[in-house]
């Protein structure tokens, strides 16, 4: 007998398994959340990026902004954190993203609430797990929608026997459609300095196609990535519980998959610093776990080039984003490789993430 | 002979030992302290707590607050750093808190200078040790008292022949009367919505004996424990000299025992996320000493229930929280054992609070 | 062929080589930077500063100031590292800063904007590397230069054969004249009050030649330096890049110098707590490299004592502060050994820097 043994013992929550979830169910997340100019500087700390929007109230202004915005991709991991609790706490793996739409900018001082629909659930053969497709939304606190986008996950199931009510499978987009990509009404970039930006390449002069590695890399340790995980109240107990993880096969804490987004967002200022706004992430895959010493590098690839029209100062671009681990991608053959007859990621690439961005 | 030897060599302070501490003495502690904003965004990053009227400007707005109030643990943490420079730098070991009174909630903003009086003294029969009661109070820039403490700790002698003038041995409450434990004037809870604090139980719904495990384990490393320590400006040196520490049994940097509060405190959220407000410390004592790598678990009893006369909207409980470090608590027969013949904490326990909360 | 391959591979920058400086050319350097009170508490978390004038608004009120001034020293790290992308991405060593001028208090809230002029060029005999000498300059939203200081650096060359078109080595001063070394005009310690500084020694009882070995040591890990660094936006390869780093003899990321700065600066406190504002940085060297596990320690010397007419408040001190590693000043029998027949740093010692502050 241990002891906790004791005559009134509460088990608190251990989240949603496959079988509590059904569509068209709406959940309300937990924890409203103001963000502050706090968590901006401790963005530009935990990641280290420079990009100058986000740096200086003086270029905010000159950008057309009262007030210096939040990055989105700190914005998305506030919101994203906040799904966690109720979606992905028993996940096997986060299967990917879709349509994240950014519908209007975010500044210090906004507080974030934060919802989900269940949009899908498909059973898995094993019997044993599910996939849960949801719809998230984060409202600030004039009930405007600031951001919204879609995932899907893989979740254990807790009684091997429960079956679902209804199974669906909800068709997303594979790009965000430009129309959902808000150009923030006061953006404009017509007193952009190049220096502002160390004089990287301009929206004029960038092609389709175009590859850029980088080339800095950024070792991750725990403190790290349990601090930007912590910051973003994201609470699945794989980035925290060393004495939980030593049981599983690489022994180690899961890295977040979104410290690692940003992480190479932040790789990526040399060479697409000017590739300022997000305004769309059209899809993405965390390919590979990536643990505490791992050194993070960035390739980024243009998929793809929009002109805004009645606008000279910026215009869109698609950019296909790889984080690779620990080499270097001339050192990599193929993104893919076959392993089993199965086609699957190159061990070394731990990101594949698809964004839209305004750009200089 | 050693470069440092010069002319006129200056010894900077080692701290008091326990001949220099006399009955009835006033320490005024150094470097008052405005607690901001991103204090509390860094105890976010550095704890993982959710409790939801610390994060979001609109609850503590719907619960009376005209400004987010900061979390009193953190409060706490501050003004407890101030007195170690003057009363445990040379500490052997911090022995116990009680009758930590929170008189006002405190904003960001606020500078808290703090002071202690030593209300005991007793030396040990070794001879080498002895120890030190002081009643610390923290006041803000208004000369309002926010809160006030006990605490003992026992404390090297430097000249071992030394003898203080007069030994007395304060008797300490065992639990702060319920009519120190002030309600903030504002407070309440009739705008509360439970997915809030992701519909955790509700203080009409807990009894008195339960006991919830929360099973999140939270694993600290060495730069998350020396930033929170330093964020307190709290100097011992056995939270920062490795090279000091080397040499000792553990061969390990001690983690400071209020940051270990802090995790477990976090990781209650999880089945507590109602017992929002920390209205008094009735005692506690850190059991055995947490280093880096340790995974801290936590289990909460309640051990009391308080009706506020007039109030339906929340409720005062005490509750005994334990920390456990590497080892879940079903895992674990009995809290004590016995070495030597003595009644000990287990030794994977490493702290043991009994905390009052108001609870929706 | 690795999968980078692309029809149109686009090389981000890789920072400027020896031969691509020339005398008298003008670096605006990018991405200029908000300093938040964000940035002033993360430096305390960072470093564990105590110096009370930038810990406490009242404090900051009864010294003449509308508002708690930043920090010095961290604001010379977030203009430094502003120059890091155009000055010392290929840096071999930095060499030593001199002449380092603050022209006015900098407060949360103002943004500067970085540039460098180059001042001298000297290729050294390897023919492999040269020595780059730049006064580098910052100014606030108002355009007021709020800092200027001069730093050398060796810099590899990209190409052996390449020759610059003029070599010129500058003259530096020894140290910032008194002149130069500005008093904030609204800065006094008439009200000062002792322990607001742990009761530290003043300035009227210091002399020439004082020696203070002040005790506390603090250990370094990656996580701490490598976020301190990001926080600067100091982009340095070797500080990040432990893929990179595992090729080199010491098979460690370097510890950015200014972070050791820093550490010692707040290990200082204890004794040299009143001297609380940096005035100038008279000249500094990084004596040895420091990386992750390292211990420091701090001794400092007062060599210059200059009264300021008219003012019994405060006077200025000029200190070497002496930063060690793994080791005690008294452990250590000269700052200098012979290696080779060359007289270098004792290998323990990692910074020697000389500076000035105004002193209570």
């Amino acid at each position: 007998m241990s002891f906790i043994k004791s005559p009134s013992l509460i088990k608190p929550s251990c989240g949603n398994f496959f079988e509590d979830f059904s569509i068209g169910q709406i959940l309300k997340h937990g924890v409203p959340r103001t963000i502050t100019e706090s968590d901006a500087t401790l963005y530009l700390a935990l990641t280290g990026s420079r990009y100058a929007l986000y740096c200086a109230e003086t270029i905010a202004h000159s950008c057309g902004f009262e007030k210096t915005p939040l990055d989105n991709f700190l914005v998305f991991h506030i919101a994203f954190g906040k799904t966690v609790n109720d979606v992905s706490l028993n996940a096997v793996a986060n299967l990917g993203y879709a349509d994240v739409q950014f519908h209007q900018p975010c500044f210090a001082g906004e507080t974030l609430t934060v919802s989900s629909e269940v949009i899908g659930l498909k059973e898995n053969s094993s019997g044993k797990t599910g996939v849960v497709y949801v719809h998230s939304s984060a409202t600030n606190q004039k009930d405007q929608c600031v951001l919204e986008w879609k995932r899907w996950v893989m979740v254990k199931k807790n009684d091997l026997n429960a079956k679902i009510a209804k199974e669906f499978v909800p068709s997303l987009v594979e790009q965000v459609d430009t129309k959902n990509q808000n150009l923030p009404e006061q953006i404009h970039f017509e007193k952009w300095q190049d220096f502002h930006s160390d004089f990287q390449i301009k929206y004029t002069d960038i092609k389709l196609g175009d590859t850029l590695f980088h080339r800095d890399g950024m070792t991750i340790n725990d403190s790290d990535h349990s601090l930007a995980t912590r910051l973003y109240q994201n609470n699945a107990r794989v980035h925290f519980d060393q004495n939980m993880m030593d049981d599983t096969p690489n022994g180690k804490r899961l890295i977040y998959g979104g410290h690692i987004i940003s992480i190479c967002r932040a790789l990526s200022y040399n060479g697409l610093g000017n590739a300022m706004w997000l305004s769309a992430i059209n899809g993405g895959a965390h390919c590979n776990p990536s643990f505490s010493g791992d050194t993070i590098y960035c390739q980024s690839k243009i998929i793809g080039k929009s002109d805004i029209e009645g606008r000279n100062d910026l215009g869109l671009v698609r950019i296909q984003m790889l984080g690779i681990k620990n080499n270097t991608p001339d050192k990599i053959d193929s993104l893919y490789q076959e392993v089993n007859g199965r086609k699957k990621y190159h061990s070394d690439v731990v990101l594949d993430l698809d964004y839209s961005a305004l750009m200089v």
